[in-house]
């Protein structure tokens, strides 16, 4: 029987390579050499430059089947001179693993592939586990998570269930795990004015004036209190630019950027509705045109509460004493492709320096998180 | 004797040289050419790399001195693809001359050159005509006409009235003078919150949404409804900006500008106390620190209705059929600076187009005006 997976260790030697998104950068090949070795079948499903891995142990189609989601890419290193550790070089020191994709999240795809090998050499389960990792989710997401799933769906083969292992606890681990996502949705505002002199302004239309009073409007409206399962829909002004340089001058033209992350009491078709009637009543009001451009990024999704929340819950509970709160809160993340195929919950570290200027994790967590992927594969296929 | 000067000729020939402040562009140049070429005592009174001309026909000290005041620098051409003519073409079509300074004011210093010109050499005055014409009235005006002022001091020269020759009337050319100024200050307001995520927005305090809130409020405030001689007050935004292309991000800092034309029932400081406590309104209630940065141009000025503004009020009736009214609208004006000297009175075009894309002048306009100007030194001088 050959000796456990190191998590620790896989965590370094995945951090060390620079898959910073859309680059390989070794990760995902380091990976499927540890998969085949232990029995998985592995296919690349590149699709348009980005690189994704499929693994699979056991019988395609079979009724049992564990997924596991994940990415190995990472966000920019920012500013370089501000770490305090080399963001490649995973070095252990004060308890920590430091270095960029140390929580977000080359640890959590290390932990789960650790206690996935483990599993199945040690309990060989009847059906399957399955692993989907991408090199992108950091970034566009058009063709990562999406594209293995595309993939999947051609070949017939299928996941029962799904547990991304995206960093999911605010502080402690074991506190939080999320059932579902809020949706997000951009809209560009461009306002139309007349240019003018700023003395006259009657005879101007303003289109910077207009713009402050939709957004201040747009700021002040408040979404929701939130529902059951989510917390309230929140909105962001991101940008507002005019780049006139002439005090003297009223410009015509004028942008600005919302965001808006929004629960199941809205969709990206009632809030584009509603962000239309706004700027429709500023450009009556104003005379200022007022066009938008929304994107919507995805609807907020569900998997509400039941056994497969549970048996993530109660493994968390049994290795760490905390049980997790079905949360809805935060960014969006692949998820929200997944949620399309089967159950979907999302379970991992401790978040707070991802993306961040020294990133790192804690080395107990990464074994306690091995420990928690280990159980839950356990009670799945008992 | 000379045939006399065209001032269509004129104006073309200036707007051809591209003086956008505080570039010389070749108008002064061209404009002393012409002027020492018929008897004038031309002088380049440039401070701090800004040009001025001072030009005077006839004797320094004299008694009867009739003074002119104008610039010839231009503000941006703004949006240049908007244009349907070459913004420094001086294309003459539709009955239009076409370009940047066509009415502001290239036209009304081209008539007063023309008529000065054939003035002096048809009926030589008993006293001086003195002109007064400044690269930088757009832009900081802090070494335009106040630095031919003070060289005038300096070296005994004087006006004992000064007609400023910038567009004064809103439709009709003859419709309207003016023996004042509101007052002009600029305020530039800084917001600085906390950078965050825009899934997270309690986490952040957006510095975007505080300065639309301010600048919503500043703009729909009723700053007064006029006085005896004044209209009321405005207030104009002329830019927002923040830079930050990120829409999942909330950036630290925000940036924008106001621009208020006062009258007399306020003053720079009554305003500037006004902004700040409206800042600081603002600032707890989001904890979005804002500051500000007030300049004042100029408070509020007036020449009292006399004999001054009824020799010009003649002239333009004798010529146009129509009595202008006495105002103290618009703009911030170099004949702050004059009416620190002596009687100031301000006629020129129709001022519709000027600072907009296309601005343009009527052919007709600039020979009606030229003929007023000849007939306001003939009357002055009789
Ligand atoms: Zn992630
Ligand atoms: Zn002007």
């Amino acid at each position: 029987m050959p000796s456990p997976v190191d998590p620790v260790a896989l965590t370094a030697a995945l951090v060390r390579c620079p898959s910073v998104t859309p680059e390989e950068g070794g990760a995902l090949v380091l990976l499927e050499g540890l998969l085949s070795g232990a029995g998985f079948d592995c296919t690349r499903v590149d699709r348009n430059g980005v690189p994704n891995l499929f693994a699979r142990w056991g019988r395609r189609g079979a009724n049992r089947s564990f997924g596991f989601n994940g990415h190995t890419d990472v966000v920019p290193v920012g500013d370089a001179a501000a770490w305090t550790h080399d963001p490649f070089g995973a070095e252990i020191e004060g308890g920590y693993l430091w270095g960029r994709g140390a929580t977000d999240m080359k640890s959590g795809v290390a932990a789960f592939a650790a206690a996935a090998v483990d599993f199945v050499r040690e309990t060989p389960p009847d059906g399957a586990v399955i692993l989907t990792i991408t090199g992108d989710e950091e970034g566009a997401s058009v063709d990562g998570t999406q594209a293995i799933l595309d993939w999947m769906a051609a070949e017939g083969e299928a996941m029962a269930v799904c547990l991304v292992g995206e960093p999911t606890s605010p502080e402690r681990l074991g506190e939080m795990m999320k059932i579902g996502r809020r949706g997000s949705l951009t809209a560009h505002v461009t306002a139309r004015g007349v240019q003018g002199h700023s003395a006259y302004p009657h005879r101007a239309k303003n289109p910077v004036a207009a713009l402050c009073r939709l957004m201040d409007r747009l700021d002040t409206h408040v979404l929701d209190e939130g529902s059951e399962h989510f917390d309230a829909s929140t909105l962001a002004i991101t940008t507002v630019d005019t780049g006139n340089p002439a005090t003297n001058v009223i410009p015509a033209l004028c942008r600005g950027t919302v965001n808006i992350r929004f629960n199941d009491l809205h969709s990206g078709q009632s809030l584009s509705d509603w962000l239309a009637a706004e700027a429709a009543k500023v450009q009556a009001e104003t005379g200022v045109e007022i066009t938008l451009k929304v994107v919507v990024s995805g609807d907020s999704f569900l998997t509400p509460p039941g056994s497969f929340s549970d048996l993530i819950a109660d493994a968390v509970e049994a290795e760490t004493g905390i049980r997790p709160v079905p949360s809805t809160s935060g960014g969006t993340s692949d998820a929200r492709f997944v949620k399309n195929h089967c159950p979907v919950v999302e379970f991992g570290l401790v978040g707070k320096t991802m993306h961040a200027v020294d990133e790192r994790v804690e080395v107990a967590q990464i074994v306690a998180l091995k420990a928690i992927y280990g159980r839950v594969l356990r009670d799945y296929f008992a």
